[in-house]
Parts: structure tokens; C-alpha cells; sequence
């Protein structure tokens, strides 16, 4: 990296705000213990599984003497999941904190997620080969990856790292599977007498890794300050230009907490949020009926535009979908030998029409050719219809295409209805962290070690108070145990992060219910704007939506 | 426009940065005749075309008594074609220039483009209706359209307009081909004795409209940035995952500017020039080989991922698709009975087979079954192939991804090939404008107003120096003639203003020449970042790679 942008060089010199209590000497910051805890749910069956980690209480750093923190340790890092800005701040934060404790700690990034630790692929990060890194987007310091530490081999070989290495502790920086597996970690090791311990620190864009001890993880207030840049900027054009309705499908596979800060940054006409559809149980035609009557509407006043936000994993969660890919996921498996065969898409309907439910086949029939052929065509490395591949945005615009068409067959559509279709995802992923997030990640990385350095195990990076200023932020840890519950996967009972999904009845979900049947009738858009890293606070360090409300609503309980 | 966002509520305290000479006093900017002008070719059918405003002289602003800039005038203004960021900011110039001369003038925004002014459908745009548009992107103000007035019918149209608004001039905002509207109208209305004159503005994303008088179009540097930004993001994903080479189309039709500027901002590994490609005569083949073997090679080094930028229009400009959709529109529009009574792709192919040249129906076969369809499916109300609708970015991927397989069986390529496709467009077009083009267009919109109050008729208004402070920046005028040369359309000759594409000979294109080999196989990549409005005069100001390496090639000479 021997040529930077300009940008980047102003953002070297950026200065992370750090809480007031991690502004103390390592040695100056001591664990109170915060009462102890238990786990989202099945507790009995997680005390069974995690009996070193489970039931610790939180822990919340106030000044006192800490002597620990001072001394040698070797430690490791791991970036896990897909990328998420910040990522390198979470790094730096660490570092800081570790060489001011002891000039001869050493840090290790292990190279490209959890296989690093697998494989002992390390690279040593001094502040010197970190300097470049500071306050900087993606993860390409050591890059990332999704596996998992889960067979007995891999085990024995992380511990073998470990052991070579001799490493006291390793962060792990990722969502709530990358979180999961730093449990089972910790567990493993300390069952095994082993001297590891396992640090989380929470990252996710899709903002779906939270509870009361974690107010937001980190990337989403960049990643979403990118999404509503970009839809703000389509809103403004849709109303230059006043002849498009753009279908914008943005990131968050399981949770629609991306599409809906989205929605209140921009007030774009409609967005779709997958738990809802769940929840009222919502079929395709029903939601295309919706958006089409929106179109309608609009154009009575000759507004014949508009803009519609749509979850990435919005088809999962109606229901006749999600059963026709369960279906599609089990039949072409199951007889893949003969489905594979098959060449072209009228002998593969066929097919299916002998092979799936009658249920499952209407759905299927439903879809648009190019888009049902999408279901079958990519599909994983296991055969599974690959959701994430699926052009929802399209299916949605072509639905809604089909019934204006309809409508106005039958005198209940007087305008016209065109639409351009698009997908946000990579271009917020690894965008340079917004000011929030250098802060905040500055500050996990810091509270890692912390945590870490007073010897604890199993927990995870906690940092709140985050609508006050930095200076005002609290920091310490949470058991990582306490976000877990038993869910079934693959018929296994398993214990994992429950997933944070939008609350149907909190704060911020109501924020839009309350606003969004005049959003889709009158133009109420709001353009947020390209991230800004300079200037008045109020613009350059607002926080999200989501992190406002839902703050908000918790003082008021 | 009751609630604005953060960055709104601050850019409408922006104060553009305005050049020294239009700093003065309306009725102290004097015009300076700076030599009599040609055209950009067949020069004397220019003048035989157009005798009432060929060969005037280039205008420059002195400091010197202008009274009649002190006069009441009644203003028209239309904003044309595709928005580009600034166009508020041009009507602020213009504005406040015509207010300040005499507060009894009035300006009449036309609305939805010319037909505005055919339709006599206008707004008056007073001090107070334009604060909220002040250094704010879209042209949703008074809208755009795409309509000429070109017939004997519209003349007259917009000549009763001009009588009942007693109106005497209009500004048209636009790029190449509303700005030869504009020459067209100033002729027309001169020739017939009317007072109203015209004058024009340089708008275009693009960048095509430009001379030595024209440094840039506004719109460009916003625009770009945007894109640069998001093609950066992407860029830090790309070498942070590891697995994805992302296939990026940037918006640009006609010229590859916008991809040009992307690519030396952020140094992707391959960046397409359609005007190379048609210069070199390359085959669809001969793109995808190029491509391909950067694949293997950067495989070679452990890198199985990179980025591609592409320009929107590249099909057009490859001689074999070229000739493919000239001959797919003679003969759909031919025998489109015939062929509209077709249904399957399968007979449409079979019909084609029949019906076009071996070499159009051998360049046929090359395309992804997908990509042929989009050029059968998405044709225009005259029947024409949508080259906008057609997924470049998808052919590309798809061929490379077939090629490599190839590669692979033949032992020449040893890594994985995954690929994702994004277009840029919309995202850019109705950005807020950086400080450059609120400054630049501001500067413009005074510029316009100077030239129709010193009695000027069918200039384009001329913002120079661009690269020095705006305090430095010269401000004047220029025929519209001088920018024009007679083409070919729909087999009449016509003059309109050319086009300026990428000069490959020119140092833009040679900046990129000359590192293009190291950026495919070295990873390079800068991340520019989001636009920023404050901060350091060095991010929040800069100029683009274009404007700053054509300004010092200027300098050369």
C-alpha cells in the first residue's frame, strides 16, 4: 500500500473517540462483577453443554487497580463472516491496548477466518504493519472466512496453534455463528485444561446480533449509511425524473433490520420486512397486490414512481415459498442423479410438477420463467437452492408488472409503470467505517483485551450507552452463553446465538408502521447523503435510526 | 419538503465559492469579445444553417459597466434529458444573478423538460421556492423530459409560449443534443424577428460535452465520485473475501469517460474503453480471451478475485454486435409482424437463422442464451434493441466464466473463478453535487444570466481554469455553433453538437495505458470513499483524475 487516497490519508489521521474509562492505563481498568446471567432460552440444557462458560456474570470495567493487564501475553485474532466496516479498528483497538499493557505482547492475525487458526496461518500484526489499516473499511488485513472449528480434527489442530504459539487468548470478530462457535471454543479449551481463552466481539452489518448488553453490532450504522445514500440518491432521481418505480434489495438474509433503518433514513413508498411477512403469513400475490395498489394510487395524482425496499431474504420468509424450497431442496437431492439429467427448464417443470406438492407446484408456477429458473439453476455446492442468488427485486417488479397490467385492463390503473431493479450488498459491506463505527470498533478492541487480560473466558465484547457520546460509553462483557438458546439444525437440537430479528412490536418497527401508508401515497423522501467523516457532529457522527429508537425505548421500560 | 436530513439542513448553509469576476456587481460584468469562432467541422454548411448565430465571438467577463444587466427580464428555464448533479444550483446562479440585476425580473421554471415550454406549463421560481434546492441534487425542482421541439407545430408552440410570458430568453440545462435544441431555437426564434434569445448550459454526467471553451460538463465530478466510491468499496471486498471477481457496469453510453475516471481512481484490475475497443476492431472473443487471462494469471499469485469496470454502452462499440443490432433492427422492424408472431426463443433463433447475415447470426450463437433473449425481449417503442437493458456486465462474466473452464480442462488456469455483476446508474446521477459542481454550477447559472443580459443569443455558457481555485476561474461564453458538425441521422445530414469521446491519444487515456498491465495483475486498488463536503480542502474539493490530467495536457501544448 505505497499509494493511498485522498480520503484515506485525512482518515490516518483520525483519532477514534475512546470512552472515558478505557482512556485509563490498562493497568488502571478492573472488572466489576455485574450479577450473573443465564441464556435466551433452555437453560438447563446450555448449563449441561457449557459448564465452564455458562451462568458468569457481566462484567462492567470501572477504574482499579488491574495488574494482570500488564503482563506478556501472546494473543490472536480472527475475522470471521463476511466483511464488515470497522473490522481493522477492532484490530487496532487490541493492539493499543495489548502493547501499552506490555511492549513484548504479541498479536497474531490469523490469515482468512477460523481456517487460520486451523492451519496455524498467521501473520504477526505490529503497529507498524497496522498503521495503514487504522480507520479503514473491509478486512483485508488478514482477510476473512466462513468455516467453523466443529470436528475433533479441527479441534485438535486450533490446538495445536494454540499450543505452538502459546497464545493466552484469541478474539474472534464475527456474527452470531462466528460468536457460536467462540462459545464452543472456550468451552472446549477450558474442559481440556488448556490455557486459551476465547473472546467474541460482536460484528454484523445486518444488525441482527444484539440484546441488552449488546446495543448494536458494529458495521450496520456504516453499511446503512451507504444503503440509504444510495437509495436517497434513486429516491431523488425517481422524483427528477418521474417515470420508474426502482425495486432495491439490500442485505440482511434472516433479519430485515437493514431494509427498515433504510426506510426510516430515506421514508421511501414501501418496504417489505421479512418478519412481518412471516408473522401475518403474507403469500406472493398478496404482497405483489399491495405494492400494485400503491402504483395505482400514486398515479392518480401522476406520480408514477416510486421506490420499494426489499430484504434480501424476503422469499424465505413467505410462507409457500419457503415450503416450495424446502421441497425443491429435498426432491433435488434426494433424486439429484435424475434431476441433474435433465436439460432443459420445460422437461425440469415437468419434473417438479411430478415431484412436489400440489401446494408447492402452484407456487412454483407463480414465478416468472426467469426467475423460477433461478431457483433451479444455482444452487450450492450441496444442491440447495441458493436464496441469496435469487432476484427477489425482479421477481417483485415483474409480479407487480403482470398485475398493473391487469388493473388496467380493467379500468382501476390510468398511469403508466416501468421499473429498474437493483441490489445493494458489497458496495456497504466494506465501505471506510463511518465515525460511529471507527469509535465503536476502536473501543471493542479495547474492551477484548480488557476482558481477555482479566482473565475471563467465553465472553463478549460489550460496549454501550452508545447514543451518548463516546466519552460516556461504558464498557465490559457478556457471557457469550447468555445469548444462546437451543435451536434445531439439520434435526439436531444445538445451541446457538439467537438470532435478533425485527420486533414487530419495538419501537422501530412502529416508527414505520405509523408512517408508512402516507409514504406510499405522498413523496415524503428524505436523501440522507454519502457518509460524511468531517464537519458538524449532527451530520458527521448521527447515529442510526434503529439505535436512537430502540435506546429510546429502553429508557422508557 | 417539510423534513430534510442532516446533511441537507447543512449544505443549505454551503456558500458556493464564486469566481472573482462574477463576485462583482451584475451591472459592472461586461462582455469582452475574444475572436470570431468556427465549428468543430463542415463549417460552411454550419453557416448556411444557422446565419443569425454561426461565427460569433467567444465571450470572456471583464470587470466593466453592463447596464442593461440592470433591466427587467422575463426568464425561462428548462432542465433536459438525464439530471445531473448541480442543476438546482444553476437555477440558484441564475437566480440570484437576474434578482440582483433587478428584483422586479422574474424566472419561469419549465416543467418536465422542453415540453414545458411547449406546453406553456411552467412554475415561477421565486427566492423563497428555491431555498430548499439550494446545493441539492435531482432536477425535481421542475423535473426533466427528453422532448426536442423540432417540429413546425412545436416552434409555434413555443413561440406563443414565449409571446405570453413575453419572455426574453430561455436557459436550457442540458447535454449534446439539448444544447443543439438550444442552437436550433436560437436560430429559429432570431430568424423569425422574435427577442427571445437562448442560452445554454453544459450538463452531462457523461462528460462528452466538451471542448477547449467547455473544460467539463457539470454533473461528472459528483457523479464519478459516487461511482469511484462505490467501485472502491467493492475493490476492498473483493481482496478482503478472496472469491470474487465483480463485474462493474458504470453508466456512460456513448463515451467511456465515466469508466475512464473510475478506473484511475481506484485502479481496478481491467477497465473497458469502448472507444478503444472499436478503434481495435476487438471481438466479444477477443474481450472475454483479455479478460480470462488476467483471471489465470492473477490465480497464479493466489488471487482469485478482482474487479472489471465496464462502460454502459460497450456492445455498441464492439464492430461485430455492432452490425448484429443494426441488422436484428432492420429486420425486426421489416417483418415485425412476422417475428412479434413468434413465442419461443427457440423459433425466434430458428427465424433469425433465416433472416440475418452468417456474421450477425455467428455473433448471435456467441451469446449467453440469458443475454440473447435480452436482445429480442426489451425492445423500444419503435422496435429498436434496448442497448441500455442489455446486461453487459452478465455477458461478460458469463463468456469469462466459460472461457476459464476451458482454461481449466487445458491445464492453463489452476484457481476458482466465482463472479457477481452490479450496474451503476442511477445511484450517481442525483447525488448531491460535490463542492466542485455546486461552485461550477452556481458559476454557470451567473454565467448564463450575464450572457443573455449583455444581448447574447445561442452561447453555451463557459466556466474555465477549473483546476486552480474557483476565485481564479474565468467566466464567459461561446457559441453554440462552434461546438457543432454535420452527422448522419436517420440517413439526413444534421448538425449537432459532437460529441467529445475518450481521446486515445489523449493523457487520460494514456494515464491508464500506462499502469493497466501492473493494476490486472498487481492488486492496486485505492478506496476513495464516500464524497465529502467538509474537512480538508484536499478530499472535500478535489478535482477529478480527467479534469486535472486534461488541464495539465492543455498546458502542454
Amino acid at each position: 500500500m505505497t499509494e493511498v487516497s485522498a480520503l484515506q490519508t485525512e482518515r490516518y489521521r483520525y483519532e477514534p473517540k475512546v470512552p472515558a474509562i478505557l482512556r485509563q492505563d490498562v493497568g488502571m481498568i478492573a472488572v466489576k462483577k455485574a450479577g450473573e446471567t443465564g441464556g435466551a432460552g433452555n437453560q438447563r440444557e446450555l448449563q449441561r453443554r457449557f459448564p465452564h462458560i455458562y451462568g458468569a456474570p457481566a462484567a462492567l470495567f470501572k477504574r482499579g487497580e488491574n495488574p494482570p493487564a500488564k503482563k506478556r501475553y501472546n494473543v490472536g485474532v480472527v475475522l470471521s463472516g463476511g466483511p464488515a466496516p470497522g473490522g481493522h479498528n477492532v484490530i487496532a483497538g487490541l493492539l493499543d491496548s495489548l502493547k501499552q499493557g506490555n511492549p513484548r505482547s504479541k498479536l497474531y492475525g490469523f490469515l482468512n477466518g477460523p481456517a487460520g487458526l486451523i492451519n496455524c496461518a498467521y501473520r504477526e500484526i505490529t503497529p507498524k504493519i497496522l498503521q495503514p489499516y487504522r480507520n479503514t473499511g473491509g478486512f483485508d488485513i488478514i482477510g476473512s472466512g466462513r468455516d467453523k472449528v466443529e470436528t475433533p480434527d479441527q479441534f485438535r489442530a486450533a490446538a495445536e496453534t494454540a499450543a505452538k504459539l502459546d497464545l493466552d487468548a484469541v478474539v474472534i470478530v464475527g456474527g452470531d455463528d462466528s460468536n457460536t462457535n467462540a462459545a464452543v471454543l472456550a468451552e472446549h479449551f477450558a474442559s481440556s485444561g488448556a490455557k486459551t481463552r476465547f473472546i467474541g466481539v460482536p460484528k454484523t452489518i445486518d444488525g441482527d446480533l444484539k440484546n441488552e448488553f449488546i446495543e448494536t453490532s458494529f458495521g450496520f450504522d456504516s453499511a446503512t449509511k451507504v444503503y440509504s445514500q444510495l437509495v436517497g440518491n434513486i429516491a431523488r432521481d425517481a422524483c427528477s425524473s418521474r417515470k420508474y418505480w426502482h425495486f432495491i434489495k439490500v442485505m440482511g438474509r434472516s433479519a430485515s433490520h437493514i431494509a427498515l433503518e433504510c426506510a426510516l433514513q430515506t421514508q421511501a413508498n414501501i418496504c417489505l420486512i421479512s418478519e412481518e411477512v412471516e408473522a401475518r403469513g403474507l403469500t406472493l400475490a398478496q404482497i405483489t397486490e399491495d405494492i400494485s395498489r400503491a402504483v395505482a394510487a400514486r398515479a392518480e395524482g401522476g406520480e408514477n414512481f416510486g421506490v420499494v425496499i426489499i430484504p434480501e431474504g424476503l422469499v424465505e420468509f413467505i410462507p409457500e415459498i419457503k415450503k416450495l424450497i424446502g421441497e425443491l431442496n429435498g426432491q433435488m437431492a434426494k433424486k439429484a442423479d435424475e434431476f441433474n439429467a435433465l436439460r432443459s427448464f420445460q422437461d425440469k417443470r415437468a419434473w417438479l410438477g411430478a415431484n412436489l406438492s400440489e401446494e408447492s407446484m402452484g407456487a412454483f408456477n407463480t414465478l416468472p420463467e426467469g426467475i423460477a429458473a433461478e431457483f433451479l439453476i444455482d444452487r450450492d455446492p450441496h444442491g440447495n437452492v441458493q436464496v441469496s442468488r435469487i432476484e427477489t427485486e425482479r421477481l417483485l417488479a415483474t409480479l407487480v408488472e403482470q398485475r398493473v397490467a391487469v388493473l388496467k385492463k380493467e379500468g382501476k390503473f390510468h398511469g403508466n409503470f416501468a421499473s429498474y431493479t437493483h441490489f445493494f450488498g458489497y458496495e456497504g459491506r466494506c465501505g471506510a467505517p463511518s465515525n460511529f463505527d471507527a469509535d465503536y470498533c476502536y473501543a471493542l478492541g479495547k474492551t477484548a483485551f480488557m476482558l481477555l487480560a482479566s482473565g475471563l473466558n467465553g465472553y463478549l465484547a460489550s460496549v454501550r450507552n452508545l447514543t451518548a457520546p463516546p466519552s460516556k460509553w461504558t464498557a465490559g462483557g457478556v457471557p457469550l452463553t447468555s445469548l444462546m438458546h437451543i435451536e434445531t439444525r439439520k434435526g439436531e437440537p444445538k445451541p446457538v446465538i439467537k438470532k435478533a430479528l425485527v420486533d414487530l412490536k419495538g419501537p422501530v418497527f412502529r416508527a414505520l408502521a405509523a408512517k408508512r401508508e402516507e409514504w406510499a401515497l405522498k413523496t415524503s423522501y428524505l436523501f440522507p447523503g454519502s457518509p460524511q467523516y468531517f464537519g458538524p457532529a449532527g451530520v458527521s457522527d448521527r447515529a442510526t435510526k434503529t439505535l436512537v429508537l430502540e435506546s429510546l425505548g429502553a429508557k422508557k421500560k
